[in-house]
């Protein structure tokens, strides 16, 4: 067999393995009855034990070491694959097995505490064990290795070639003129339409079904995929043609409408992968903040604009008659576009949300770097959300212990989801340039136009392209933050 | 570590792989989308091919050989779970790669040709790769080797230690009795209640709604398992504490009920395997047939008795009032226990079942001899539905096409079902004289009481022992079809 098949098919056999993987997880979130989750734990324990010995395989290094240091003759889509799997080799093999089970061991035993210190609004509780999880991502960092700066190393984990001093840049141009821009647009106040505030409980069925007529409406094929209810919205690939969403609906909130077209643009990225990538690493989206771009692209600048929701809120009146018949198109675009600054992130609006991210990404820089503790986070973490939103934080459970990150151990995650926002502005610029009657296709709802063209120079792609050179290749310049702030500051829908 | 250390580790992770190819069905039959199939049969092979790997490791085989020859200091359930692997390690090696591959390869080219065959009424397209299957069969046999008769090694595939000479016995005893049994009955030739035939059509949710209570009744625990429906119906585990059922609701067909009780006596047996068997081969049941002897126990001998309805009834009339409210407990009873011989076996009554199972069993021996080929099946095949069952068949399709399991390449498994059938019956004999009160048990609904007597006799020792000891041990004496021909004499239900 010559050596670049040999490649391939362990690149199948990781891919099969990494799917299975993915449906025990969405089994686990979506089906399982609560008596499975022990044994569901072991058998993700033998399965990730087997995977990781698979990608951390001599045989397989040597394979990589020998198609780098002879690369004539393979194709671009070959280099490609060397590349990416070459990447998930070193980032395996950098770390000793001894440090992988202390680290995991210690983040099973944080995420408990965690959820214990956030209920009893306890930080103290948490801190020793972040003293722990940090001091874990230092070492993580110097076994990856860097060059500038120890966070750099785990940005990459997340974001390849994504940097502090990238951030530094993104951030700088970003924090005077969104800080600004909420100010001004808080200090507006619009209030909620009463129809919306006093609105008749929705039922789930109802719900689910809008879901779905608004997942088919942006082009979500339910031939190679399915919507399913979970604790927490998500998107997974269980294979080429078998790309799941799932939501949550809770009968007095429209959240359910953003999460359908937030994961539904996740799962159009990845229904949309160019079949001959099925089966390798290339078959998925090329990074975390590329994929949040399609998520933020679909869920925010298409999904809360007015021009789109001209053509589609008479399905959304349809499916739920009793709560929108009576509620009037303006009032629920202007409602859907709120700007209200407060103490928590997931449920921030376009304005706020990049600097919730900004105060984790500062935060987190300092942890690496040494120059805080974990002691100093959470008044650090009050004082920056008084400087930057001009919230004050009423409690720790609702500062500094909101998020489940930091007990994961995902330090560097925090950033890419403003990657997307910035990502998401840019390319939709881009599209506007291509598509001048931009507002009439969303107008007549030819979303079709939008997706085709997404396809054509972002999602079939895969992951062959690295996110920078994608972007690049994309939009004619890097990262830019810009697009996004032009976005924001001209947005209509602030004005109605 | 020690030696048996070692092997429990192995046991452990065969177990857990297992239980994810176990999901992977599930999910397959259950939730997948259209599209997933391809990247399914991959995921099947990618793991198969990796569990095949483990099963016959040379390192597996050497830790089975050198405790087979030092078994000092060994506990029992040691023993029970060297002699299991040691059984699938033998009957994994025994096959050589290159015969599993071509034997693997061929049903999938015949099923398909069984399907188009069987729609078209034409046997003579499935006849070339029948042959060609029978052949493959013939040579597994020789492989997995045996004393007295090829079939034997099949067999010994399906119902540990079964061999040909003894269904000869039980089917000699049985099939005189139950011809005559059929002849008497089916001249009776009772009517369809009125308002049965002519049944307003069921609704999907009343049928989920009664079919969970109906389980619920007989003990199945949903915190430990889930319903959901497949074209199917099924039981499968996905861990020790996650055994979960299907089935399938047609809107004017009795049938979901008795697939209920049906999959709810499967998942009993495996919901009540003691905890110390979590994630070892142990932890299942230990044969095909005494596995259907608990399917057949709750379906039949319960679950159509008078006694058990007149309890549960009642819920049934709750669950579908339009359906069941003007219909008297007595004409239920009877219609659910018509004797009525029929060419299809799946949709045989107590009395006829068997002899559509004698029938295959005794063209199976004839292939396996040599002594009868494909192509005499039709004709001897309609010839048997003659003698037999006093029925003639009306083509292939209805006839010799009409199951699958010989384009799967599964010769000896049918005969499992007659164990099931007439274990049953004398493990509920057993029970009677245990609880002398049997008839109260059931009238007052005391389903745990049973229950637990199943538990403690069959359910909770899993594999530990081999499927004619448990029998021996539950019921003083082998397997006797005695018990079923008094069962079926005497049954009550038949005189109403």
């Amino acid at each position: 067999m010559k050596i670049i098949e040999e490649l391939y098919r362990k690149a199948r056999e990781l891919t099969n393995l990494n799917s299975i993987m993915a449906l025990l997880q969405w089994d686990q979130e979506v089906m399982m009855p609560s008596g499975g989750g022990a044994g569901r734990a072991d058998q993700f324990s033998v399965l990730s034990t087997l995977i990781h010995q698979k990608i951390t395989a001599p045989g397989l290094g040597k394979i990589l070491q020998e198609l780098s240091d002879n690369p004539e003759g393979l194709s671009s889509a070959d280099l490609s694959l060397l590349r990416v799997l070459k990447r998930e080799y070193d980032k395996n093999t950098k770390l000793p097995e001894k440090f992988v089970a202390d680290f995991s061991r210690l983040t099973s035993e944080a995420l408990p505490v965690w959820v214990d210190a956030r209920k009893k609004n306890a930080f103290k509780l948490f801190q020793p064990l972040l003293e722990r999880v940090i001091t874990m991502c230092r070492q993580q960092a110097d076994f990856l290795g860097y060059v500038d700066h120890p966070y750099d190393a785990l940005l990459d984990l997340y974001e390849e070639g994504l940097t502090t001093n990238n951030l530094e840049i993104l951030f700088g141009n970003l924090k005077t003129e969104l800080s600004q821009l909420l100010q001004q647009k808080a200090s507006e106040k619009k209030p909620i339409p009463e129809n919306l505030a006093d609105m008749t409980p929705m039922l789930l069925k109802d719900q689910v079904h809008f879901s779905e007529r608004i997942l088919a409406e942006i082009g979500y094929d339910f031939n190679r995929g399915r919507q399913d209810i979970s604790a927490h919205p998500f998107t997974t690939s269980l294979g080429h043609s078998d790309r799941r969403v799932t939501n949550r609906f809770r009968p007095d909130s429209l959240e359910f409408i953003f999460s359908a077209l937030h994961e539904g643009g996740h799962a159009l990225y990845e229904q949309n992968i160019a079949e001959k990538y099925a089966e390798t690493p290339l078959d998925e989206g090329v990074s975390l903040g590329i994929h949040e771009s399609q998520s933020r692209l679909w869920e925010n600048i298409i999904g809360r604009s007015h021009l789109f929701w001209e053509k589609q809120y008479p399905l959304l009146q349809e499916s739920l008659p009793e709560q929108f018949q009576n509620i009037d198109l303006d009032d629920f675009v202007r409602h859907i576009n709120r700007v209200h600054p407060g103490m928590i992130r997931v449920e921030a609006d376009e304005v706020s949300y990049n600097l919730h991210v900004l105060i984790r990404f500062e935060l987190e820089r300092g942890l690496m770097e040494g120059t805080i503790g974990a002691a100093d986070l959470p008044g650090l973490w009050n004082e920056k959300y008084q400087h930057y939103l001009g919230v004050k934080v009423d409690s720790d459970a609702n500062g500094v212990l909101q998020d489940i990150h930091w007990a994961h151990g995902s330090f560097g995650y925090f950033p890419t989801y403003t990657i997307g926002n910035l990502a998401a502005a840019q390319i939709w610029n881009t599209y506007c340039q291509f598509d001048p009657d931009h507002r009439q296709t969303l107008l007549q709802g030819k979303l079709d136009k939008i997706r085709n063209w997404l396809t054509e120079n972002i999602y079939r792609h895969g992951a062959f392209y690295p996110p920078a050179d994608l972007l690049q290749k994309v939009c004619g310049e890097p990262l830019n933050s810009k697009y996004f702030i032009d976005y924001l500051k001209n947005k209509p829908e602030f004005s109605l």
